[in-house]
């Protein structure tokens, strides 16, 4: 069941009135990024109602050690967790002696929170009554720069509204802080160094054993009536805290302000002996710049976003809003700028899935980031998995007993080692290595630049094709390779035989492999020279491949004329999911496991992320065939789930259903269909829903090196439009009930297709088919 | 590898020579119990060296919290932890102001370790010159109180070799202990009370969460060479310790001794608010008696032990070592005293598998104690988890969704709630149901004794029934009912479908209980009513049962004319034991867990479990084609492997065969097999290690009401024996190359039939066959 308390606006995220129950929820919410850090929407003052504490710094993670029952050979020594670092955004305030809480005070009106999507700041306003009787006015401001991205700007205002007031604003730093989710109570960061020099403050602190080194800092102004105060701030230090005290009197309706800029320095990007000198180059950048300017920079930073990236739906509010929140979360959470990063399922909202890179990031974000950014960004993406790739072959050798070079990618990383512990998943969901293979041809067909697979791509292509060959093995008695105890996509199968999506994204790896092997060979001898080298392919291991790419057991019934899940999907028993007792659902909450696993239920699509993947291998009948069989015991318990579905009921013009599913999808956390929101948001598969409209209802595709569209349109809507860039042509397709517009910038002509008949679209002009 | 430092001797366990790397492990093969308490072989003195300290007491556990990466519904939110109990055994000794440490003596000679099995002791010696120089002796000797089974007693003595010593003992209770596996940090006792009277002491603690109240007690005396010292020791007390002082002045070649009683009150048997009067009893009945009496009286209860258990085997002084040391241990675990316990698979030796009860008890042990013990012992067995059926329902019901009174017994219990948490353990190894009814069958079988079953066998026989007959679901496909999701016996297969051994006992629990149903019907009506207004079973159920029963799905492969283990069993990889490379073994140790799922290896009989229970229901073709299809693949990584293949092959005339398998059973502790004596013993395999003798060799079965028997003997001996308790019936099986005798206690005749042939055996004469 969705809830529904988030206005709606085509721009901003807004909330209005203030609601205890809601705090965690909306702290999720209106959680701001910039790619480099990121947080959740907690109080600047005090709060001493129930809170989720979050700011992350992208890259900075702890290593919790692995403890299960019984262990088991092969195990990740850790699993990461994403961890909550230092707090720079406090400000005590404390009004005519009274520190302002939101949880005591008397009374509060006028509450209201907006997420501005447009220009990239968080802004909270509110009247108070406080304890001791005194009325106030209250409005802030925050963001975290896109241009200096290792700084924050607060801006915060109050009025006391019956009477002068003394308003003390006391921003702190505070590295004592706790993860939500410390389980074995360990301590996460070790405080250094608390030090001061005028009225900027620092904290040197270390993560516990991976050894990032952080410094947090913060410098503050202050205002009466925009007029800025000289003062001598008394400070306050602790072992991991440290404060400035600012005491300001105002007269009634007069405002005391306080601008606070703050954020990370880290040895990712600074020698990490150098961060207090690093953080005062960034905050000098920051307040000679002072807040207003660091904002209309932000602005515009936005606007460079959006004028590429945007969305726009005409007719549906609620929609609008959606769309936007997750192209705006997407961006949060990683922008390109940095190939060390990625992109994880939860971004800067939350610690669950501790990891930042799963699968999600090859099979659902990149085409997001292919269409919205300069190629690069997609290119750092996969540059990312080449540079794990030694830790692949590791993983697979000394983890998993594979020889020869095989590279298994991990289920989950931050590094590129392992970091999830359930054998079903670390050792057997498999898959994942395939969608790092389909990323690098999807990367090459959409942009058409080669140049990835010479340089770094065919060493994964091979790493992954040897990982494959060794993995199945000849069944004498079927005489076909086969590949046992697999978990596939739909992780409500565990340790199954010959998952016909594994099976054959498989073969597909062997094959695009030896493929592009040829290519290399023939048109890049210096690069196949130095990658025979390096990994030492023959002839004849080639040919091994080759005889299980062609020789793939691929489970079939003759009686549905389908492709089986997995061996003995039909001895389930085959209720679809509209007979289900609903009082069942969601399964993942009321069933135990083994009753899960014995059920025909589908957590997310399987066989149909098959048929998404390689869509061109079969036929729209085929399609439809699988989509009728599969999907109706599909329970969509994954936020990865609607948006495949969406896709490809749109290509089976089943228009209704698509936009079921897409709305779904649009607004899983603004409307927080699963009641969890406050854990965090689903940022990987936002990227799902950018699919659902540019994939689903505009039916893009690349076929042949050319764009085709096949556009439909929801009958809520009046119009939608999306951007893509198409191979550094930037291309605006504008959808309506009347018909479509193709909009081409710069100076090349484009051709393409539009429901399969070829228009040529020239610059600086509308096409309207 | 087998290790081999203990001196083979035909009653006692010996080592002799101090190893410090040794220490653990022998603190497990001398450890102690009297089925109580029990504990492991650790030093009285203060040790510094390495150690595992370890005292239990029977029925007295931790549940620890479940805390796994991803939660899965309906896992048990404990899982129970063997505890350390505090400690009672020390004492501290000091020679003319040196502490006693074997880790800091400058030397140290003629060190030797006894458990005498024959009478029930563990006694050490050595000799040892302290750091300050002076030369001692020490004896000392232990043991746990058949009689008085909340008591234990220690003699330590002390003399002074190369000069006049001032020894002072410390005798002292320490509740400040640790678990081995505290994982958590969590604490495990609340110590509430620390108090002396006279000379004796008291520590009453009670375990965290479970609440069990204990108080643990000590009362010592002092001699000097052999005189009664009459002191007012110096008490000292913390909150958790407490400690007499002795001191006593001797001669040269003079000795010091202490006698220290001591053990534990608990309450399942006294008030809780009673407890050190509880205490006060017991030390004043183990004082009366003092440690000569106790001693002596303790050979006499071992006497009368082995009078019933013992098994003799001539010419091979190893064998006979490893046998009487599998029989002992077995008594030191259970003794069948209190129907509320029950027999872990590391008894009191060792933390591991924190459970008292496994399927192990029926499956395994249950043959052991019915033809050693009284009858009722077995029955107390049964009764255990007649008592328990409750909580198996609720275990069905809550946690994984059945109706109806289905019942499902844990993996894994202390007191009848599952307490293990691996999925594929909890929720999917269900076999476990089928051991239960089994062992009511094998208990009729046995004993002749019916009563059980309307009393409260026929209620489990329901419950279980009924689990199985929801647990499996119709195949449209394969027009059979089949079982999906399952862990079989063979823990190497992880959720698969339609295990044999699992689909093969599923129908027979249905076929026994409605078998049972009809007899208690119409021979106990009484009963019958009664069960039928508890249960509601109708005909109409039971109807649906007989169909689930009579078209249940086995897996069979033609071409192999075996049942398949499992569905698909044929498609790996199917290279034998004998082919593997060695350097992979164990496979649990050195292959990663999707790795050895996949792999056709078997740690344990599987579907040769099935023909061991059901041999009847096969031909001895039928046995022998499935030995020699399954027993190649088989790794025997379970301690409870070889004693069903040795049975097998004995049965099939390989004795060669059957006596390797024997000696790995027999030795596997004392010769440390797998390098892991350390963490404890195997308990519940030394009962098939008896089997692998009486059934295996001796080739006992009951058929039709009567003992058969078709002895063998390996080659390597001259002769063995063994007894039974048949019907109340006493029979002394004695074989030898000449042939074998029975010898019949008693004043009734008995019919047996040897090697198929009919005999009758008289009271107190002896037959030859």
């Amino acid at each position: 069941m969705n809830q529904d308390y988030i206005i709606p606006n085509e721009w901003s995220i807004i909330e209005e009135g203030f609601n205890e129950d809601r705090v965690k929820s909306s702290e999720s919410l209106f959680s701001i990024g910039n790619g480099a850090m990121g947080q959740r929407a907690n109080f600047e003052e005090k709060y001493t109602g129930e809170t989720f504490q979050g700011s992350y710094i992208a890259g900075v993670y702890y290593p919790d050690k692995t403890r299960v029952g019984w262990w088991k050979n092969g195990y990740p020594e850790y699993f990461a967790k994403v961890l909550n670092a230092p707090n720079w955004i406090g400000i005590n305030v404390c009004i005519n002696g009274e520190e302002l809480d939101l949880n005591t005070c008397k009374k509060i009106s006028n509450f209201r929170r907006e997420l501005n999507m447009k220009e990239g700041w968080l802004s909270r306003s509110f009247d108070a009554t406080l304890a001791n009787g005194l009325e106030i006015k209250v409005e802030t401001k925050r963001f975290l720069s896109i241009d200096l991205d290792e700084v924050g700007a607060i801006s915060y205002n109050v009025t006391p509204i019956s009477a002068d007031a003394t308003v003390i604003f006391e921003p702190y730093l505070d590295s004592g802080i706790q993860n939500e989710d410390s389980n074995w109570d360990d301590q996460f960061w070790n405080t250094i160094n608390v030090s001061t020099e005028n009225d900027q403050a620092f904290i040197e602190a270390h993560t516990m054993k991976t050894n990032f080194h952080t410094c947090t800092f913060m410098q503050s102004e202050v205002f009466v009536n925009a007029k800025k105060q000289e003062q001598n701030p008394e400070v306050e230090k602790s072992a991991t805290k440290v404060s400035f005290k600012y005491i300001t009197q105002v007269k009634t309706n007069e405002t005391a302000s306080i601008h606070k800029f703050g954020g990370y320095v880290v040895d990712r990007n600074h020698d990490k002996n150098q961060l207090i000198t690093a953080a005062k180059n960034t905050l000098k950048l920051a307040t000679d710049l002072g807040f207003s300017t660091l904002l209309s920079q932000q602005k515009e930073a936005w606007a460079n976003i959006w004028e590429m990236a945007d969305i726009t739906i005409e007719g549906d509010v609620k929609a609008q809003q959606g769309i936007r929140f997750n192209i705006m979360q997407l961006n949060h959470t990683y922008l390109g700028k940095d190939a060390r990063l990625n992109i994880g399922p939860k971004g800067f909202t939350g610690e669950k899935y501790g990891g930042s890179t799963y699968w999600d990031t090859e099979a659902y974000c990149l085409p997001f980031y292919m269409a919205t950014k300069n190629q690069e960004v997609a290119k750092s993406l996969l540059t990312y998995r080449y540079h794990q790739l030694d830790k692949a072959i590791e993983n697979a050798e000394k983890n998993l007993g594979f020889k020869n070079g095989a590279a298994l990618y991990p289920m989950v990383t931050m590094n590129g080692e392992e970091c999830h512990n359930e054998w079903e998943i670390t050792f057997e969901e498999i898959h994942r290595n395939g969608a790092i293979s389909f990323a690098i041809f999807n990367y090459h067909r959409y942009t058409n630049d080669y140049s990835y697979i010479p340089e770094m791509g065919l060493e994964v292509l091979i790493g992954i094709a040897r990982f494959w060959h060794q993995r199945v093995n000849f069944s004498e008695d079927k005489q076909k390779y086969v590949m046992l105890g697999v978990t596939g996509p739909n992780e409500y199968e565990n340790n199954i035989n010959n998952n016909w999506y594994t099976n054959y994204i498989a073969k597909w790896c062997i094959d695009y492999a030896l493929e592009n092997i040829e290519i290399v060979k023939s048109d890049f001898s210096t690069d196949y020279d130095r990658i025979v080298t390096k990994t030492n392919i023959t002839a004849e291991e080639l040919a091994d491949w080759k005889k299980v790419a062609d020789n793939m057991y691929f489970p079939y019934s003759e009686k549905h004329q389908v492709y089986l899940q997995q061996d003995g999907f039909l001895d389930k028993e085959l209720i679809t999911v509209a007979d289900l007792d609903q009082s069942q659902r969601p399964i993942n909450q009321k069933w135990s496991w083994d009753r899960i696993l014995r059920s025909p239920y589908i957590k997310q699509a399987d066989t149909l992320q098959g048929f998404y993947f390689f869509e061109d291998h079969f036929t729209t009948e085929e399609l439809e065939r699988h989509f009728d069989f599969y999907e109706p015991f599909t329970v969509h318990e994954s936020s990865l789930s609607p948006c495949v579905h969406s896709i490809q009921a749109a290509k089976l013009g089943r228009m209704d259903q698509a936009y079921t599913f897409y709305l779904r999808t649009s607004r899983l956390d603004l409307d927080d269909y699963n009641k969890e929101v406050e854990e965090g948001l689903h940022i990987t598969s936002m990227a799902g829903t950018w699919m659902s409209i540019v994939e689903g209802f505009g039916g893009m595709r690349i076929k042949d090196g050319l764009l085709h569209f096949t556009p439909q349109i929801p009958k809520e809507w009046d119009a939608y439009s999306f951007k893509i860039n198409f191979r550094n042509q930037i291309l605006k397709v504008n959808v309506s009930k009347k018909g479509t517009e193709f909009e081409l910038e710069g100076t090349k002509e484009l051709e393409l297709l539009v429901n399969n008949n070829k228009i040529l679209v020239k610059p600086n002009s509308l096409v309207t088919v």
